[in-house]
């Protein structure tokens, strides 16, 4: 039993050719360049004779029937919208792999022991709606109501418009009908290009996924301080916001250190750092100054804890420099542990097939969130690509992908056939 | 012999309520306000029998006659125009100082060996024009002729038009006709409300001033990395600017620290640092980052010191964090060292007087910068002033000024009596 790498290609070339905008991938949210990825796996999935479903949200749904078909079905899954300018990789692989791997049991006559079913997610990108995981929450019918109402960054029309005009049935979104249930679910597997450098750095094709960093992040943090001259004041009565957040970010870089040699995972991002424009001056010592801190980890504790040492350190450097912290609202998505059967499976099929492969941390969040967090066993398998991804500059060798999803299909037919 | 205080209160009532605004005092250069300060000084210098002149940018200089008028003379001086909701100290305590000292040995019937003459300078504050010590240079005949077409910072009229308006000989200015010449001078003292808090701290009327800084800085500095998502990519292969620049400011921190501890004077600021608004995004590691070094400090060693330790440990960065520090232009303003002999007399006199007193470096620049830059014995007197300078609020106390000018008038007596 092999997955249909042929199927794959062509699909991959036909989005690639079809969805392109002069520069990138364009396949916009409820607009054209989704819709027409969903046809074309729709239409793929019918002529290989495979079970073709939509929810109200008008997420795709493509099964190989099982032997028992009140079993919990097996779920794989990704989704087909890109950013604007985006990748052809970015969501498709997942959805492409997981069909190339049922077509190929189809195409060998297998028959799982349960239903086996590739979900093509729609909404995943939040680029166009300013939503997360749009399409795998409606399909379990927890999408917010309030997501319906979000504008489209470019011309401002809500999502629910143009939803309507794509064919769903925003009512039954808006009440929570679920397509989805977890109890009918008896595990999730999801393929996706890596979106950072691991894997080229390592020259590994393959990473099994170990969970999916949460974050914990002080979006709008001040450091309120005084304005003063600088060749006048000295450094016993200055109030100097940016040397206060100097000495925050490192104390926090340090712990980072001294977190990465204790084996933790987590990475740590002042990515905004800004003083007043207004107040500026090239003379002054400045008194304000606004930052981000941004935590991320598969753990929970590890988060938390640099948070706990950043009010820790706030209040020693406000004492010491004389600065007020503000640190204002923290928001906090969750990380999503990996089933750690499917992990050490995958990782046992993987050696058996010779596929050289690592585990790995996942810093960007996927589908696969969702499904974690109703409780689903999930895993993840990334696949090596060059340039990072949300830009048309993914590289993703095929050759690459097919060892994954080579891996993907070995690993079904281990789990689904008794 | 004693200054004429009464004279001095009364010249800043006056100024206090001819020059207001609104807010604050307003004593623009070549303007309403500076020119009633002028001829309020000018008005009282006759009425006292002093000799009065000018020069051809319109400094006023009032002399009190010594018994041998070709010995080179003695200037005391300071400027009469502020910043823009300024207060009514910064610049004027001197000239008053001077004036209510002159006037006090006029009255007691001293006839000093040389001529004493003190200077109002006109243009000190570059609020209005930005042009560095304009009156005093237009004085020496430096004023570089480029600073005649600087506009004024709100309606851009330039410098020239104002000054022809005023009733200066702008040709003279430009072809560098000098009033004062170096060699006619025996020495400088100026008297001037402190711009920091020092004072205020030490709880002391009267700072002798050691030496004004100098700057060393580099105003456009940048750190340029590589933009990447904060979630996916790991601490090794990042370049972060921000990382970078903390780590920059850090070690530069420190080894302020250390150097205070070594005695050594030295303020360092970074005023400015940002990010780059238009690449923006919490979930960034900072491509590149914008930021200011100034260093200030009386020693060019304490300032090169630091700006060597910047090279050296942006290279150090550089190399680790796999960023690339840009320093872009160097300016210097050189320090200006007071006279050794003129400090020590000073402080002996104080301590006779029973004067409280501490040396202390200036951080502002002043007039006397571009005495002593002429080669001219210089010296200077603070005054305790709570809010620091430059606006409204500051508050010199009439007592703490009384005590500086009676200092500055037996200073200025054991100098000139034989």
């Amino acid at each position: 039993m092999q997955p249909d790498l042929k199927l794959a290609r062509s699909l991959f070339d036909d989005l690639d050719k079809n969805t392109c905008g002069t520069v990138g991938i364009w396949r916009d949210t409820y607009g054209k360049g989704e819709e027409y990825a969903h046809a074309l796996v729709a239409r793929t999935a019918r002529d290989a004779g495979l079970e073709v479903a939509e929810d109200a949200a008008r997420n795709l749904y493509v099964t190989l029937p099982g032997r028992d078909r009140d079993e919990p079905a097996l779920v794989i899954g990704s989704h087909l919208d890109s950013v604007p300018q985006g990748g052809n990789y970015d969501g498709a692989a997942g959805v492409i792999a997981g069909i190339s791997v049922i077509v190929g049991m189809k195409q060998a006559g297998v028959t799982p022991d349960f239903d086996i079913t590739v979900v093509a997610f729609r909404m995943e990108e939040a680029a166009w709606f300013n939503v997360a995981y749009g399409g795998s929450h409606a399909a379990f019918g927890i999408l917010p109501t309030s997501d319906l109402d979000v504008p489209r960054s470019d011309d401002g029309r809500p999502l629910a418009e143009y939803m309507r005009e794509a064919g769903c049935d925003v009512d039954a979104v808006r009440n929570g009908q679920a397509y989805l249930k977890p109890e009918n679910i008896r595990g999730y597997i999801e393929l996706h290009i890596e979106q950072g450098p691991v894997l080229v750095s390592e020259n590994l094709p393959v990473g099994i996924v170990t969970g999916i960093r949460g974050c914990l992040r002080y979006r709008f943090m001040r450091a309120i301080g005084e304005y003063a001259h600088s060749g006048a004041e000295p450094r016993s009565s200055r109030r100097d916001a940016v040397a206060a957040t100097v000495q925050l970010a490192h104390c926090l870089g340090e712990d980072w250190l001294r977190r990465e040699a204790d084996g933790q995972d987590l990475v740590f991002t002042m990515g905004e750092l800004n003083t007043n424009a207004e107040m500026h001056g090239p003379s002054r010592v400045s008194g304000e100054t606004t930052f981000v801190l941004d935590f991320r980890s598969v753990e929970m504790d590890a988060m938390s804890g640099m948070a706990d040492l950043a009010h820790q350190e706030a209040s020693r450097i406000e004492t010491n420099v004389g600065v007020t912290f503000e640190f204002g609202e923290e928001s906090l998505a969750l990380p999503a542990k990996m089933d750690p059967q499917m992990i050490s499976e995958l990782a046992e099929t993987a050696t058996e097939m010779g596929v050289p492969h690592m585990q790995m941390a996942s810093g960007g969040g996927h589908d696969c969130v969702v499904f974690a967090t109703q409780g689903i066993p999930c895993s993840m398998i990334f696949v090596r690509n060059e340039n990072g991804s949300h830009n048309p500059h993914e590289a993703m060798e095929f050759e690459d992908f097919a060892q994954a999803t080579r891996l993907m299909s070995s690993y079904v037919e281990r789990m689904s056939a008794s």
